[in-house]
């Protein structure tokens, strides 16, 4: 464990309120691939499950024993003993104890209606339930996390109440007392208070905050609870939670940090958040959103071209934090509202003398805003970008040529064929090639012939495959002859580069697409060669 | 326009600063569609667009002034005038006023840092640059904007010069004052802070908010600004913006009428923001997140059995508004519950017998979560839809069906033909016909082929032709062979309908679509007739 001095403690709970979102269902093995993760940010306390009502996080817990972690301490997560038993006569606290975590989370009430509609209790009953539980765990060895569930809005209806329930908690020595703003309701402003009044009442607490995302306000809720003295803060790094989810720490972590300089994490540690919390999500089978504060694709993206100058002469003109203290950078978008401040960016690349009045950079964007004006993007295809540059510069010799192909779809199927199939000739150097190919798709049987005519002459092609194709209507009104824009990621395993294709046929612009994704790698497989 | 009480004005910048993000690239037909939806939603003011930067704009603008708003006006967008320039000389100013809106927004800067090195003027020119610009525009009768650019980081930087910019724009007669966090890095207390500061000073103006997301909290300070005295909030229906966006109206504005009780919408229309919302990002061909506060599909969705039995004993317990108020519903993960009312509420327009508990919907229900599993969605094909209640109740015959086709795309094209062709084999009761057709890409010869073969039987569908057509990769993992949904549009000229087919061969999902949206015009002929 390290003894390194941080100021605001992290509590990530994707194991447990994260897996209450919709569409979230983790494997054990996924499990420990996320606990291993968290613990390689450094987040303090991961909270992994709840053995209680879920036996199979029995078996995590006895597992992630062995995992060898450097910086943080799991704790399993439950409830206040049940209404008229003793704690140590309630299944689900044995069961706590059976997770073996040095940590334990415990929630309880601290609303007046939610004691008496939902747990048909009395006042006093839910004080017992609180600290005798509390007392319980404490007497047999455990560092007990004492969540207030509700509690901003059982201050707000009876405040008198909700800190009789805290009192309950500090008496019987919990160690940590977390304010949970459950249906993520409230506002900063309230939220402050109630952690000030909190704070009055107990001053020698550690008082934290647990917030949802129902308003929009969990970033802004967790941050104003932090400034008002809270130094545990409870999310999720991706932001998974019930309903609109909880804090999102990627993206709360860097302001407490850079902002506010506050210690979350290990030194050193947060230039690796966005890494890490792609992990996450790629565990999760999520994607992470592009908008996505600081650790997004598009979070220091820039497109108008006033922008894009303003960036280039201070860089604090359009962005609030430096790009690379969260492991992020700066991208500087190629279309018609960006200029050539942008073009110029990219093609030092490839040629660095270029600059912004350079003739190829004049043509360059003449040429973009004509091809922009037809439907074609280059913002998400870089690589089809690159080689419009080579071209430009003269530093282009196709290196393959496609000399003819048909695609045909058919229902319905014959007996020996799929629904569609291709054939593709092409010509490289002065040899032709045919080839053919089936497929599910009329596109995915041009790709295959295609490849098949090609690997002959290019054997690296054998190890491209396409992952992601997306297709884009670019102007409907022409129904079926409208244009489409076709974008396409491919990947040798290693890297990733994107390609774009236009036309009012799909099938051709498919193949735009493809033939420049394929271009791409081989002149990068050349270049790498020399 | 409307005369009722509105509290706080909406600006909405879908069309200008929504269209700077990445990714998002509108046409001039989607553009006018987004600002009927944005009218129908009710807010105040639509900003569309540059048209000194982006001259295609101009004609959005002369078409957009036909078109019959009720609640809405628009305004074009632009900068404070160039230095050493007089106004009137000013190329982008004229393009402005050629934009011919009641409305212009002008941004000027209000952070010296940007005065000095991004505009290279000094701190008077800065001055006039905005106060002639204001009064030239006054002049020319339009009603002016002024968007106060980086104010707070201006005003945190060197208070007493973004003070006297506010001033030079307030004496010159702007109409509102809004002020920007551009570069999104400001905490909800400094909002606070300078909107009652400026407020102190220029106690009689209209002031506004501009917020942006970097931080993650540009719906707190939209909200901090609004409370300190702010009457007029920018931002996007989805959250578009630059980097990481700007204030998501439709998460803002709830929290604005419901917790804060301040009126920003004609009455009555609150409960559409979720469905008009869905109709901008349809447009923008993006998909609302599921997490997203108040209209996202998991905004009231509840999978920890403890809050659903909570939900069941008080709604309150787990709910922070009731989400029928947004136009949204409760979804009990356990159970099916809620999408049964909305399915009878289409199905009565066909069987007005129909209830939520007959069995026709229990098995339409169950259909349709198995459809939109496979990636089938029915809201944007109500035609679709009809067609599978109809085959549900058991009153739907084909009309036709289509026996076999073959689509062929070649290049290059032959001399006698273009480059797709395509034929189809149709059978109309026991007879049978075959037809050929060819088209810019292969859809498009499917189907003329198509229609070709049933005029002969049906022809009413001369009259028939397509208005729109998207596609949309629903998964793009599997890359060409992902599944595709196509959603297509259709007019006899005087009613549109919306038909949907899904595949993974694009052609196919493009056939499923068509003959659906034959079929329910040959119903609609039919009924009509009788």
């Amino acid at each position: 464990m390290s003894s390194e001095k941080i100021d605001i403690e992290i509590l990530d709970t994707t194991l447990r309120d994260g897996a209450q979102s919709e569409g979230i269902v983790f494997s054990l093995r996924d499990k420990l691939a996320v606990a291993e993760t968290l613990d390689e940010l450094g987040v303090m306390w991961i909270e992994a499950g709840n053995p209680g009502s879920n036996p199979k996080d029995l078996e995590f817990f006895r597992l992630a024993a062995n995992l060898k972690l450097k910086n943080s301490r799991i704790c399993a997560f439950g409830s206040t003993r049940k209404k008229g038993i003793r704690a140590e006569d309630d299944g689900m606290i044995r069961s706590l104890l059976d997770a073996g975590t040095e940590g334990v989370v415990i929630f309880g009430k601290s609303w007046d209606l939610h004691v008496k509609e939902v747990l048909h209790a009395s006042d006093e009953e839910n004080l017992a339930m609180i600290g005798e539980t509390i007392a319980f765990l404490k007497s047999q060895g455990r560092i007990v996390i004492y969540d207030a569930e509700h509690f901003f809005d059982g201050w707000a209806c009876n405040p008198g109440y909700a800190l009789s329930t805290i009192r309950a908690a500090v008496k019987s020595g919990a160690d940590r007392i977390v304010l949970c703003d459950t249906t993520g309701s409230n506002f900063p402003e309230l939220i402050s208070s109630a952690v000030k009044n909190v704070m009055e009442n107990f001053p020698d607490i550690h008082a934290g905050i647990h917030a949802h995302n129902d308003s929009g306000l969990a970033l802004a809720n967790s941050l104003a609870a932090a400034q008002a003295g809270c130094n545990h803060v409870q999310g999720t790094l991706v932001g998974f939670g019930e309903r609109c989810g909880n804090t999102a720490l990627a993206a709360l972590i860097p302001s407490l940090e850079l902002k506010l300089n506050l210690r979350c994490l290990p030194r050193g540690n947060l230039i690796r958040i966005g890494e890490l919390t792609r992990r996450v999500a790629e565990i999760a089978n999520v994607i992470i959103s592009d908008d996505m504060p600081y650790i997004g694709a598009h979070a220091f993206s820039h497109k108008a071209g006033m922008h894009t100058d303003g960036i280039l002469k201070t860089s604090r003109s359009f962005e609030h934090v430096e790009p690379q203290t969260i492991g992020n950078e700066r991208r500087l978008l190629i279309s018609e509202i960006g200029g050539r401040a942008a073009i110029v960016e990219r093609a030092k690349k490839i040629e660095p003398a270029l600059h912004k009045d350079h003739p190829v950079i004049i043509s360059l964007a003449e040429k973009l805003k004509k091809l922009e004006a037809e439907g074609w993007a280059y913002e998400g295809a870089d690589a089809s970008f690159e080689i419009l540059i080579r071209r430009e510069l003269g530093r282009y010799t196709p290196l393959f040529s496609i000399v003819a192909y048909r695609v045909m779809s058919e229902h319905p199927a014959g007996d020996t064929i799929e629904c569609s199939h291709a054939w593709v000739k092409v010509l490289v150097g002065e040899q032709h090639e045919i080839a053919a190919a089936e497929g599910v798709g009329p596109v995915g049987a041009l790709d295959g012939a295609l490849r098949r005519a090609l690997t002959r002459f290019f054997p690296g092609l054998a190890k491209v495959r396409l992952e992601d194709y997306k297709v884009r209507v670019i102007d409907g009104k022409d129904a079926t002859d409208a244009r489409v824009r076709v974008l396409i990621e491919s990947t040798d395993g290693q890297r990733s580069w994107n390609t774009v294709g236009v036309s009012a046929d799909i099938i051709d612009a498919s193949r735009a697409a493809l033939v420049d994704s394929i271009e791409f790698m081989l002149i990068n497989e050349a270049e790498n060669r020399n």
